[in-house]
């Protein structure tokens, strides 16, 4: 079933539910969060027991969090848990300046020097300082520091939780009844706590990736005992037929004892190292193979929201007006499709961040998958973080809910990728005034911030003499000494004991100046150049 | 070799040593962090390779930040690790308000609502922004926003570190040259961490504490596969003859083919579910057994520095005048040795915390161990969570670092223990005065938030007809029933598969007030009364 939620919707069950009343480690209702007034005729999702690795099936729910069910018992006095009392607390306020969201987001930076909001939130302004007198109608705001700075649900406060379910449904409109949301302590964190979730020792577990992956998620699944194996990709990433072709002829021997793999880890959009963008094709191609082969999906989105126009060189000059405003509609409109929006079995765990378009230092995030996974999750979260800091909450919640709200903060995304595709733009212009293109070649990245270089090593003067790393290593220390750092491909071959497939560098436009960035690239070209005798 | 450091030797360091200049991602020297100026002198840490995990052995540092060594080369243009350019932080500054360190903490809310210190950090206090003009001498502070909020080291910041290693150094004054420390995002994630450095699922690994610990350990170790193992506990906590003649006696076929065990976790002070504070004999003393039996110990202190002086019944009135004012050297001269200073072979992972001191919700603590390990618990950090949130990492350094400093962190220390033990004192009152002696009994604690209640069962009229369980569970529920909740003694049995050696409950004066901690122990005896017919 198709279905479609907006602001409006969000804001109209708002006002029917009225105020959110949550306070210290109060449990949320992730369904009353929904806006879709028939999400619980949807299908439910499939089960995923018999994936479930022997560790997570043994989490059992924190004793101590169990016994707070008698907290709700009116007049119950609780000499249980040994939360300390916010009386203790040394902070009495905190206030973070952010750019309001009346303003263009034109020059955040500039805007909120001088102007901007200051936001505030004090320890009691949810609840009443212990033992002070009610003050008449009671406190108005939903949040404080006296909830926020306390120890809360693993799974992350109720008023982010609704925030994040909102967001979800906006985005992704899930397909089935039962999809849950839990705050994670960062993607890289959740990979992890994913893994364990999924791949066992003992079973000896494989998990699918892209040829080409995210270094840190490599990183994260070898000490485990996971064996990892990459997928064919081209410039759209994974390739659904090299996909099907592996899981088709799977054979458990020649595996030394693999069974056929259940897991897929990808990256769809500005893809890490590549930059490739799946199309919604591609997505919904992958969708279906993994449907044929009951493959559970891990849909690591980090670069979602920047997704750009195709790079132009001929393109008109950056205009000084500000681009025309869009609408949440006309910006959503723009991406393309999620895994959870055409998740029908509730086989993907989407894992959102917001490090690229906010902050990475917030380490917080949040998942989106089925209930049942959702919980092992949060239970392995009980023991491993306890959920994300109450500060990084606190921080978020003001700049997201209590400036901005769902409305610009889809404005505010609308304009960090502007600021990314300005910035791709500069690096593309580089390559294509400073690179030689008869020995390097690209794909134009649509979205994320890495730019993948492909060298034809066929065509070094060394070819047949020396090998594919040995060529890289060349020119990764001619880079050195020519004074630019660009990544290695080999750092994130999912089969690093494979025969590289090709010569490959990334290179990133997230952070550098225009200039230096031009400058970078021209100093790559001249290393290629060198080792190539060009 | 003993030594000891002052908050005075600290500040002369700091001023020899000049600014600390640590920008985005920057790596730490711990040992330029230490006051002792012949620490290099001390011996070395003992190696621990024989009991680390195939998981923990396997890890190797994270690619991206090996490279990151490059980024030293003058002139060097990265376009190699993808961290977000600060100009599309939406943050531009935050403000926390806090009791300022000059004023008493008698009163530390009343304090701050009205007076205490605003202190506010902006993006590029530290720094400049990208592309902006010098102007002149340079930025003045140590730290701001575009450094805590972008990636960072998953150890922790260099400005937050410095502060712990002093922290650290003045508390414990480790007895070896290559102690080291890191952040944590919380205890409870640290001993997850831990345990997968030590504790192998294949090896049939034991994890011994005590035979009442605290039950989120138990939950964490459990779904690892590891056993756990109780000692017995007297009112000092572990007993020490028992542990030597556990090891000693340890048979492996008996065992179910458990290897000797080679960890211990123990909660020294204020032990958590009992209460018991382990005297400095009682410390040498299992230190000794671990030395013997090659144990390593994870020393878990939350509650370290809520020791409080002994409970008396008629202690003169809690007088209005703040009690005179303690240095550093007398605070710390009160209370019990740790094992870290004790440590002469670097076998100790000391695990602390923020929680029960400042807040619970910052999920940021350190651990002090030798570099060995803690460079394992790091490259598990870069998977796993990548560090504490930036934002925790911001509001705690402008309390500690910027607005106390470590002479005013104890005097809060010291407010705070106070604190509790007025605490401890009213919920002991009425114990004296409202539960039936006859039947229940405790040794009042002298650290921490937990009480201890021991409920004679032989002397129940059901003895002999109904077990120990089923007794708990009556008063459990009859307490329910009159409006309190306690924690049950056997959620907190290290061996929940034996016999439990009595009939306990746990209760906590952490967060009640006085009346209401009165009533619920009125309320608790009168259940004990109804079960045992009195």
């Amino acid at each position: 079933m198709q279905y479609s939620v907006t602001t409006k919707d969000i804001d109209e069950r708002r006002k029917r539910d009225g105020k959110l009343v949550a306070g210290t480690a109060a449990k949320a209702d992730i369904g009353s969060f929904k806006s879709f007034p028939d999400w619980q005729q949807l299908p439910k999702a499939r089960r995923w027991d018999h994936i479930i690795t022997k560790e997570s099936a043994a989490r059992e729910p924190c004793v101590l969090k169990q016994a707070a069910v008698h907290l709700k018992k009116p007049g119950l006095i609780s000499l249980g848990g040994g939360l300390p009392s916010p009386e203790n607390f040394p902070i009495v306020s905190l206030s973070v300046r952010v750019p309001n969201g009346e303003t263009e987001f034109t020059d955040a930076a500039a805007a909120t020097e001088d102007g901007g909001a200051a936001v505030t939130m004090g320890k009691y302004d949810a609840s009443q300082a212990l033992g002070a007198t009610s003050g008449g109608s009671g406190p108005a705001a939903e949040y404080d520091l006296s909830i926020a700075l306390n120890y809360g649900q693993a799974c992350g406060s109720a008023q982010m939780l609704r925030w994040v379910t909102e967001h979800t449904e906006l985005v992704c409109r899930p397909p089935y009844s039962d999809w849950s949301t839990c705050l994670t302590v960062g993607s890289t964190g959740a990979l992890e706590q994913a893994l364990r979730i999924f791949c066992d020792r003992d079973r000896h577990d494989t998990l699918l990736t892209e040829a080409y992956s995210f270094s840190t998620a490599l990183e994260t699944a070898k000490p485990l005992g996971i064996r990892v194996v990459g997928i064919e990709m081209d410039e759209q990433g994974m390739i659904p037929e090299s996909l099907d072709a592996l899981l088709s002829g799977w054979d458990v021997q020649a595996r030394g004892g693999s069974a056929k793999p259940h897991l897929l880890y990808t990256v769809p959009s500005g893809q890490n190292p590549t930059g490739a963008t799946q199309s919604a094709e591609r997505r919904q191609a992958i969708y279906k193979v993994c449907q044929t082969h009951d493959v559970y999906i891990l849909e690591d989105e980090p670069y979602y929201f920047l997704q750009m126009p195709p790079y132009q060189r001929n393109r008109p000059a950056a205009s000084a007006e500000p681009a025309p405003t869009q609408t949440s509609e006309e910006f959503l409109g723009s991406l393309m499709p999620t895994f959870v929006s055409m998740d029908v079995d509730g086989r993907v765990m989407r894992i959102d961040s917001f490090s690229k378009v906010l902050v990475p230092g917030s380490r917080m995030g949040w998942l989106t998958a089925s209930e049942q996974i959702i919980e092992r999750f949060v239970r392995h979260a009980e023991a491993c973080n306890q959920g994300p800091s109450g500060f990084s909450q606190v921080a978020l919640y003001q700049i997201l809910e209590k400036t901005w709200g769902h409305e610009n903060y889809f404005k505010w995304l609308a304009h960090i990728r502007e600021s990314y595709t300005q910035r791709r733009n500069t690096l593309l212009d580089a390559c294509e005034d400073h690179l030689p293109t008869s020995v390097v070649s690209w794909t134009p990245p649509t979205a994320g911030m890495f730019h993948w270089l492909t060298v034809d090593h066929t065509k070094h003067p060394d070819h047949g003499k020396r090998g594919i790393l040995e060529l890289e290593k060349e020119i990764f220390d001619l880079c050195i000494e020519s004074g630019v750092l660009v990544g290695r491909g080999s750092w994130f071959a999912a089969e690093p004991d494979q025969p590289p497939a090709g010569l490959f560098f990334r290179v990133t436009y997230a952070s550098a100046t225009a200039p230096r960035m031009t400058e970078a690239i021209t100093r790559f070209g001249a290393a290629v150049r060198k080792s190539f005798l060009l």
